[in-house]
């Protein structure tokens, strides 16, 4: 069994979402779905662009489509083969390099294609594709830029140029920014014949005329090269540049430089275990899909819920990143994490706009943050699958846990590397802004002592505006205690954190922060499980299949006072349980043991970012048997295509970074029990009965580590 | 044009359910539904009971239906006619006496019926049945006490023991308390022919066997009395024993006193309009749909939402009694006013409960009171159209202006009258414990002055869960300043007021008084017009008819996140208006017409409270004409049967006292500007052109008063 590559055999043009998904590659700028070259918009094809964002007119803001490579025309012997079925058909994805390809035989002829996202030179999108005959007869192949767009709420790109020369070229501006978006490609082939380029309907194409001859393979190159107006003052010129040195440079040594770019990231994230070949397979997998999009070319942005696999969720920055994506890259490649935290560094004015917005101070984090920390969720995020009317939601405005989380994987950077540089750079800034929005947002009686933070979503975003969710009210107490540590950290430069809060005027705050933690309504805690918000206990009890049965459409939305979920005990996805995997050491093992017992089989694990919280509690009680089997369902979501497709009449279909995040994390940090603090690795392995070792590199004080644990032992071992 | 009479000729058995509301008779003790006496269950027949309430399993708490009079079968030459369709048929509901009559020609025979739900003996239901034969032939009539009962969440009644002697009875016991109910039924006819009684498999029943001659009237005299377990311990007996001296006193005797009661009842709270015959019909309508159903038989009754007229609302006591139809009985017939009053202050402990269940201290008064003030509001109040599933609601939890609406009536009554004995005898202490829950319930943040009344609904229901509604954060405010001002109206008693706290342990909340009056956050103003709630004018502003077009089913529920109204302006009724109707010397003319100007456009009337409230301000700011629309719609909303039917899946028609008790309002304090402060009375007419005068009686503190209100002038007279 291959452990590295995806295989599909077999034609089904039904499946193309699902295998946009699955045969997605990505380098981090740029996501490519794995659709075929030659596939209809109907297919969801998309070069998805990470970190550019539109709008048209009032519907939802989303990340832009380049224009995309595709295959126009294909004619043999007479006959169009594009749309054709052919008699065998295999899509394959290769984790270790990140290559897509798919061979396809229509009988007088092979197709056969290889494409790279390229992770050494992010613009770069490189194809190879080849034709082998077996009879004769003439060949024509157009293909080209189609500027034939998928978007979900767009279109997105106007004012198109294109041209047609020795090059490609397709040139447009986004509709809300006016940002240059400007891609280009050339060709090289080895066959005999005519080569010509022209404008078509669809786009820029290049026209390849021969004859065939039976036996013979004819191979053509093609680069692609995607630039923005935020990458370049000019951007058509750079990708023009860039194909014009890829191509001089040539395919083989293009696809090599990937491959390069790859080991090197192996080396030092790579996870891998021994003992059941598919969630080998799996791990690799969900490895592959979080790498692959890691913003490695930038160091202030972050990572959309949905990777890069389109416009699901708007591309927006959700906690998944600094909860979820965030612990692979701070233990394995630091600087990705600084990235992703950088970018909410740079985004405090948006967080301060909207606290502002909402009547509060500090910083109030978006829920979906786009550029800039632009808020990207609108008041109405899910259609009702009856009436097919907007429903009112909360996500935006309720779900406050958000600047807690942030301040807790800035204070996690910290802890883990012991570098304190992020703070310094305005995460300590950060750290304050968000414990002033509590500060403000918390409200008491006149006639009791308890503040509480009322009309809150937790991360079960099931029950809406509920009062003292456990998770926000201790994440937020965590961030206030965050805040007055500071003084700690930076005890040895004492003019620090008085300039910060003298600039901030921060006086009055500071003087709170004791007794906001003092006062701040902690769970209530019945029998030792943790009531997941007040009144949670009071709710319908009643199993998942009950709530489920209740359903009059597959595709209903099961939160809110209208969804089966909300009036009962069935939770989305892990909360209380979410709370004790970040603060182990706030909860016995007793108490958790409890917890888990109570919630899990309350919880739908409606969302991704759910299993991998109940397997890392679930490794801490020693409940081995039931870690195993949500590591499984974590690491091959994306493998198997797997996960919710709608909200209500809302696609929300696409790759999983946070579940692929939660697979390293449940290996890694679950059987492993691996555990830095600054810089120091500790390690308390409790490997299930079905694994015989894992393996996994990560960076310690001393460098890059490779970290070996076996059923005896481990050991660590110092990586080139 | 009778004045006085609701006449509808024509049959149309579909109309049942509409006639049965239109032609309600009722006596405060019992309300009996306007519908044909051989009715089957269909047409929803009842005999409602008021402040009896049973449970059936976990559906909703409702009042219980006694067992009803019915003619089970009318042969007569060998055929059936009850369910034949008759030639001619006319309905008529006489008001002066509150008689209900029927005349039908089925061709051989007439059949006459009048009833009376006796003002004068509570207890008694007499009806007068006559035949007029134009044939000759036998007949044969059988007519009793019906055990089919209709209910909307019943069955109520078990166990039941039924006689046929002389006299019919039927004893049962309710599910919930086995509270006995008892009917008894005595019969006197002039027929010349047989009479006998037996038990049926409906209910026992006498009958009648009779040669009819042409030309030829026979007259049947039918009374029934009906007692519960409530009213004394031995039902049965009393409801036999007051069947026996009814029959021998004589059915035109019973009708007599009815009359004589009806008359004295007129005396004192008449009022009438020339000027247009169709308004002054319908004021005496409403005035008799709400004088018809005053608790004179008791102290300590209040009256449901939709009166006697069924089960509608669970037969539960809302703010309406306070707000809508204590007005008319304070100024006419205190004597009623304080059983409302003393309803609330009887069922203080359970508003104590209710708040404590909440969380909070002091009264928090239901939304739907039963007996016991038993809250009859369930967490699900609205059933979806689409999903047929339950829908969470907070009427129950977050109206929370109820208990200032009470202690606002309260002092109201005090106010009016100046008479302090209500206040006296516990109206402080309400007034006390409800100030009590707003001090618990007020919540403040760590860095602001401003105290708010977090997530509530205000009056317009279709906004749920906002913050700071103007009308109950101004609501409770006044409850807090009534608090205050009762050490005034106790200054000539010191120890009175000093002892109540003592008692209530009510030192600190009474310290905290005049901080909680300066901090509560007052309504925010933009351009003169109150904000209806903390974010309301950010809402989607749009027309009336532009919301109504995106219902996808006319059932549906306007409110609420998935409502077409929810997210829009659009508000169900006065709220901000209501406001300013009830503390109308908190506000300037100017900012009235300001508000007036906004919201009336954007209120969809969608409940019978609005228009008076609207109608009301109107008066004030001299909209005559839009005053006089107001009126026409809200007087005469039972004469025509009007009012929304349906609340999602929940049927809510009946009568409405509200608006009925808003007609008297806008005649009497509304157009002729009546006023009364501690028993003095003065006028400001503002008289619409339509009206050329208005004449009513009240009881000033000189006594009952006959006040006549012209173009001219008006003038005062005393009334026997």
């Amino acid at each position: 069994m291959d452990l590295w590559t995806l295989e599909q055999p077999g034609y089904d043009p039904q499946r193309g979402v699902t295998d946009g998904n699955r045969f997605l590659i990505a380098n981090g700028y740029m996501g490519v779905r794995g659709t075929l070259l030659e596939a209809e918009r109907q297919a969801c094809p998309a070069v998805n662009l990470a970190g550019v964002y539109d709008r048209n007119g009032d519907k939802w803001r989303e990340p832009v489509n380049a224009p995309r490579p595709r295959l126009f025309s294909l004619r043999f012997g007479g006959q169009e083969y594009v749309g054709a079925t052919p008699r065998e058909h295999v899509l394959r994805l290769s984790y270790r390099h990140g290559v897509f390809s798919r061979e396809t035989d229509f009988g007088p002829f092979l197709l056969k294609e290889e494409r790279i996202a390229s992770l050494s030179e992010p613009h770069l999108l490189a194809e190879r594709l080849s034709f082998t005959f077996r009879e004769a007869g003439q060949a024509q192949v157009t293909l080209g830029l189609s500027t034939d767009i998928w978007d979900i709420n767009g279109p997105h790109l106007f004012d198109f140029q294109q041209e047609a020369a020795d090059t490609l070229l397709c040139r447009a501006v986004t509709g809300e920014k006016a940002i240059p978006v400007a891609t280009a490609m050339a060709l090289t082939w080895d066959g005999r014949g005519k080569k010509a380029s022209a404008l078509t309907a669809e786009g820029p194409a290049f026209t390849l005329c021969f004859d065939a001859r039976p036996g013979e393979t004819v191979t053509a190159s093609l680069f692609m090269g995607v630039y923005t107006g935020l990458d370049d003052p000019a951007p058509a010129q750079q990708a023009q540049a860039l194909c014009a040195r890829a191509q001089s440079r040539g395919l083989d040594a293009c696809f090599q430089d990937n491959g390069h770019a790859w080991e090197k990231v192996w080396a030092r994230c790579q996870a891998e275990l021994t003992g059941s070949d598919q969630e080998a397979l799996s791990l690799h997998a969900s490895q592959f899909y979080l790498n692959s999009i890691a913003p490695r070319h930038a160091e202030n942005l972050s990572i959309p819920a949905r990777g890069l696999s389109g416009q699901t969720y708007k591309g927006a920055i959700f906690w998944d990143s600094e909860i979820f994506l965030f612990p692979q890259f701070v233990y394995t490649q630091p600087q990705v994490a600084r990235s992703l935290l950088r970018y909410r560094i740079e985004t405090l004015p948006g967080a301060l706009q909207k606290a502002a917005e909402y009547g509060f101070r500090g910083a109030f984090y978006p829920w979906e943050s786009q550029e800039g920390g632009q808020e990207g969720c609108t008041d109405f995020n899910v259609v009702d699958v009856f009436t097919h009317r907007p429903v009112r939601t909360y996500f935006r405005d309720k779900q406050i846990h958000i600047s807690a989380d942030i301040a807790y994987a800035l204070w996690q950077y910290y802890d883990i590397t012991g570098d304190r540089s992020l703070l310094e750079e305005g995460g300590a800034e950060v750290i304050l802004q968000c414990a002033r929005f509590y500060l403000s947002r918390m409200s008491g009686h006149l006639d009791r002592e308890e503040l509480d933070l009322t009309d809150v979503i937790g991360p079960d975003e099931y029950h809406e505006r509920v009062t003292n969710n456990a998770f926000t009210n201790r994440m937020a107490r965590r961030c206030l205690e965050s805040a007055l540590a500071l003084e700690a950290v930076f005890s040895d430069r004492p003019g620090f954190m008085a300039a910060l809060k003298e600039r901030l005027g921060y006086e009055a705050d500071w003087a709170r922060l004791p007794e906001a933690i003092r006062r701040l309504r902690g769970p209530w805690i019945r029998d030792g499980v943790l009531e997941q918000f007040d009144g949670y206990f009071d709710l319908e009890d009643c199993p998942l299949e009950t709530v489920r049965s209740r359903l009059k459409d597959p595709r209903e939305y099961w939160g809110g006072d209208h969804g089966v979920a909300g009036p009962t005990q069935i939770i989305k996805q892990a909360d209380v349980i979410a709370l004790m995997a970040l603060l182990p050491e706030d909860f016995s093992d007793e108490t958790v043991a409890k917890n888990f017992a109570y919630y899990e089989p309350r919880t739908e694990h409606g969302s991704s970012l759910s299993a991998c919280m109940y397997a890392l509690t679930a490794c801490r009680i020693g409940a081995l048997d039931k870690a195993w089997e949500l590591f499984k369902k974590t690491a091959s979501i994306d493998l198997v295509g797997g996960g919710k497709q709608w909200a209500g009449e809302i696609y929300i279909g696409g790759t999983h970074p946070a579940a692929n995040g939660g697979a390293w994390m449940i290996a890694v940090l679950g059987f492993c029990g691996a555990r830095m603090q600054r810089g120091e690795l500790t390690l308390s392995p409790r490997l299930p009965s079905q694994v015989q070792a894992i393996r996994f590199a990560l960076t310690t004080a001393e460098g890059p580590r490779q970290i070996t644990v076996t059923r005896e032992g481990w050991r660590s071992e110092p990586i080139d």
